[in-house]
């Protein structure tokens, strides 16, 4: 069972690791980072490099996950990467994203009619992909398996991994990355979070 | 202010990539990641490659992380990493770790007489480098902070995030990232998960 995880300059490094942390323990999983200029690819912090292979070191993953960044919002997005996401698309078991990895899967046309997930402040952009918001942690509809903001996507990869290789499976490994969360704030969504922390962040969002 | 990560074969991408993802957002921050051999490091599962500096671009760190993996419980360790892990301790304001890297710190003899806390399955390894092992997400003693396995590194920074910068910038740092948990199963402790799958992940364990 081989993992697509795409990568481009200035994804979001949770929006992969954290799949990458959940799938590949999967038993018979490997899993491959790929991008249309492979080598080093450096995340939106600049801070981090991730060696990458090329799109066609993955021509029919079975899973394909698509991270977020801040370049993800885009909206024409990099042709190469559009089609190599259509393509695994139509041989994949399951398409994925997480953050606005979702407007990358929109921009290449595979949430139409779709319910899905983003981050919570760009929610409002899936709708000019032809896909209706949803607010939760990760929407699976068929075989589209949207997640929210960055960290969503532990979540969501633990629901994947339930379907793929059952309950067990999924706790285990849940157990084995000891995802007992306990953030020391309930501070991680615009529902809970302070008005002046929420504030904060939106002056610091989308020019 | 600079936050070295340290990088070594067999790290555990997220035990890395949590705290990465949390200290590099806070103001000022430059982020290194550094390694006795720099260039591309191996993850645990081999299907990940990152990207390290030489140890000697961080001579001396204000935030020094420390992350786990299965060849973190060699007990000898990597002298020059571990004369490294001493000397950056020596001007550091933070020496942290995630998961066994605390064996890391405990071996460069950084954890005598503390309290730490590290992955649940090797809590008893820590009385071996004379610290006092805790049962908990994270723990603060003095400037050396632990945190227990894998994704508690997520917590473990944002509570270091708001000692460094204050409360209201760890919360918009964990706003940003939707850091708002909601695992499909509460089996992320081994107080909490099923005790076939208690019994499973140990069965795999240390041989």
């Amino acid at each position: 069972m081989q993992i697509a995880i795409l990568l481009y300059p200035g994804f979001t490094a949770t929006d992969a690791i954290g799949p990458y942390e959940v799938l590949s323990r999967l038993p018979g999983a490997r899993t491959v980072f790929v991008a249309a200029t492979p080598g080093p690819v450096t995340s939106d912090t600049g801070f981090l490099q991730v060696l990458a292979e090329p799109l066609s070191a993955a021509p029919a993953p079975a899973v394909v996950v698509a991270p977020g960044g801040p370049t993800a919002r885009v909206p024409t997005g990099d042709v190469v990467v559009l089609d190599w996401l259509r393509a695994a698309d139509r041989t994949s078991t399951w398409t994925t994203s997480v953050c606005t990895g979702a407007l990358l899967l929109g921009a290449a046309g595979l949430l139409r009619g779709r319910k899905a997930s983003t981050h919570w402040e760009d929610r409002d952009l899936l709708a000019t992909h032809g896909a209706t918001a949803v607010d939760a942690r990760y929407v699976f509809d068929g075989k589209v398996v949207t997640a929210a903001g960055v960290s969503a996507g532990f979540d969501m990869a633990l629901a994947l991994a339930a379907r793929i290789a059952g309950d067990r499976v999924a706790q285990a490994i849940q157990l084995g990355i000891e995802y007992d969360p306990q953030p020391p704030f309930d501070a991680g969504s615009p529902r809970t979070a302070p008005p002046e922390v929420l504030a904060l962040v939106r002056s610091r969002a989308r020019p």
